[in-house]
């Protein structure tokens, strides 16, 4: 019995309710050693006193070291080993423009490319067109007709589309077209298996319409698929925790991962306030709410240290309003680290707070990378985190007599 | 090789002993957050110093997030990882009245139960009659006889008995006989394979015979068994770990538990002084030592914090008659946490210390939940505080060169 198979034949129902709101890439480093991270930096009233009540501490979002993406890091947080869920770039790329990719659906990741008269790449991003051009010369491809599958086609950024094979008993292993230099042609798919050869034909006849509808276009007047794949069949937090799940979230990624696990997503809201409007409304229509705040990465990744201490700001201001709900379990944590001397995605253990009312003190006066170190909660791998407050909501039932 | 295969690879014998002291239940939580917890109120001196001086820490019983039974509890302090062994209820009853299991013996744990005229139940539990009345009725049913097999009946609790099936190559794959519900007949036991259908033979004979010999004693006039399983094959802590384990314990589960992998259960002692006695008396003849202490738990089920508080007092009081035996290595732990406030058992970690000349400080001043966060042991999970023990106790070979 693994570990998730053991929560899961403990879960129990009731109307214990969750938030776990998550500040994408909230971790951070000093921008000099021996200084104070961003978090350490921002004036945070509300979690300081969370965490010396309640449980804080660290959680690893996948293992020592490892720098996850937002999918692993968002997969750990909800319950599931990441190291378990292998997601393809195509499956990744459609989560990332919120589509509702079908479970036999097979999804591409695309890239516009160059060719010259001979067909030979010249440039592998086509000259990064932008994204308008991008999404005319999609409309131009959704012409393309083919015998038994549904092609649909969605821009996704400058030279980048997704291609989604909609049929019936498709194999997804399909190798990709891309061949990673220039001055050769775009490879023929090729399947890996049976199953899978309607899906290699399907890919090269579409390449072979596709040529010639774009014959005019250059610089993009080609294309390469890559990452071929079906989304994951993995068991949905309900089916897993019994828990029902809805996911309050801005930006597509975030909302297409929720999906992924099974989350009932909430329409699209604008901002954080529009998010606390949706908690509020649908407070008693689920038990477990995943709330996303995207901004404390973004300005991380670019670098700046005061707009992350501002955005860490902005969502400790409005922990007030999720805690007036009375929620019985609330947890604040990131999916990784971003530090802004760092300007990416990093491994270092995430700042997490989790409040209920069996949860013991952790006797530390702020939140922060820090003090997390000695709160009550310890340094965990992130996939205990659900678990904990599952068990914290009274939805586990005791393991052994 | 698993953890427990690399520690066992390296067991090493000698004379130096291990003293480890359980009190049941000992982690509890604040009565209101951020609060003093039972531990960190009740007055502990003896347990203040050893956490100053030696190492300090906590235990994970099981995972986190996972509230141990008093089974998966005790079997991670002794060694084992308490989820590859599984006590079946049937077992677990019969541990739990100190009945000395054979290999071969099916243990089942039964109900007596109520039935109309029609056979159909009208009550799963028979109007819970007392424990007189139960063990009555058993003695009036061990008149039954089987072929090929000896049957084995003992009261435990109220409506609660148990029943052993002694014979030869008879397997435990039998179904339950309790419907769950009312208003139905209880179900013949059914054999999940070949070599367990002698064994659904037996119960359902038995059944015919006792349902005749009750036919006047309702509400007692039925039974359902659930549960059926042989002992877990497990090795014993002495082929594990090279150890020789004694356990002093009043009450039938730990004393059960401790027999269940292969300790020494020595007569049964009438409460912690007798307990002191026996530690002194049995000294030199073994180099592992279980102890346990019962009320600690109790009094946290009983939602008591100030009865609680007192017996860990108690507790703290007798070490000082453990330490003038100059054990090598000294423990104090708990199977799991009771906290007064939840009046159950509870996921949370476990407050922990060990003593030996080669122990680092933990540097704090008091034994407590949150104090052992800072302690030297760290937060590990229950199942390597033993190998810790023997590490310490010089019981470990150096692995590798």
């Amino acid at each position: 019995m693994n570990h998730q198979q053991l929560y899961s034949s403990l879960k129990k129902q009731n109307k214990t309710k969750i938030v776990m709101l998550v500040a994408d890439g909230l971790g951070g480093i000093p921008q000099a050693p021996g200084g104070k991270t961003e978090l350490e930096t921002a004036n945070t009233p509300n979690l300081d006193k969370l965490a010396h009540d309640y449980s804080c501490g660290l959680t690893i979002p996948v293992l020592p070291g490892i720098t996850p993406g937002s999918g692993p890091g968002h997969l750990g947080l909800f319950g599931y080993d990441p190291l378990e869920i292998e997601i393809g770039r195509g499956v990744l790329e459609s989560l990332g423009i919120d589509f509702n990719l079908q479970p036999e659906d097979i999804a591409a990741r695309a890239n516009f490319c160059s060719v010259d008269e001979q067909g030979n790449i010249t440039d592998r991003r086509a000259g990064r067109i932008p994204t308008e051009k991008c999404a005319e010369l999609v409309e131009k491809l959704r012409s393309i007709k083919i015998a038994n599958a549904e092609i649909i086609l969605e821009p996704v950024q400058d030279y980048r589309f997704v291609l989604v094979i909609r049929g019936k008993n498709l194999g997804a292993d399909v190798t990709t077209t891309d061949p990673q230099v220039t001055d050769v042609p775009a490879l023929d798919a090729k399947a890996l298996n049976l199953e899978s050869q309607p899906t290699a034909d399907i890919v090269n006849e579409f390449v072979k319409q596709a040529r010639e509808i774009l014959k005019n276009d250059h610089p993009a007047n080609m294309m390469t698929f890559r990452g071929f794949g079906k989304k994951p069949k993995i068991p949905t937090m309900e089916e897993l925790y019994g828990i029902k799940p809805a996911a309050i979230a801005v930006y597509p990624m975030y909302r297409g991962l929720a999906r992924l696990v099974g989350m009932n997503v909430l329409p699209k809201p604008a901002n954080m306030q529009e998010q606390i409007a949706q908690l509020q409304h649908e407070w008693n229509n689920f038990d477990f709410f995943f709330m996303h705040y995207k901004y404390t990465d973004s300005k991380g990744e670019d670098g700046n240290f005061a707009e992350k201490v501002k955005h860490i700001e902005t969502v400790d201001s409005v922990i007030p309003q999720i805690l007036a709900l009375n929620p019985d379990v609330f947890i604040f944590t990131g999916d990784h680290s971003t530090p802004a001397a760092m300007a990416s995605h990093s491994w270092h253990p995430v700042p997490t707070v989790l409040t209920s009312k069996y949860t013991r003190p952790s006797n530390v006066t702020t939140f922060g990378e820090t003090s997390c170190l000695t709160g009550s909660l310890g340094t965990i791998e992130a996939k205990y985190l659900l678990p904990i407050a599952l068990a914290n909501a009274g939805k586990l039932e005791k393991f052994g007599a």
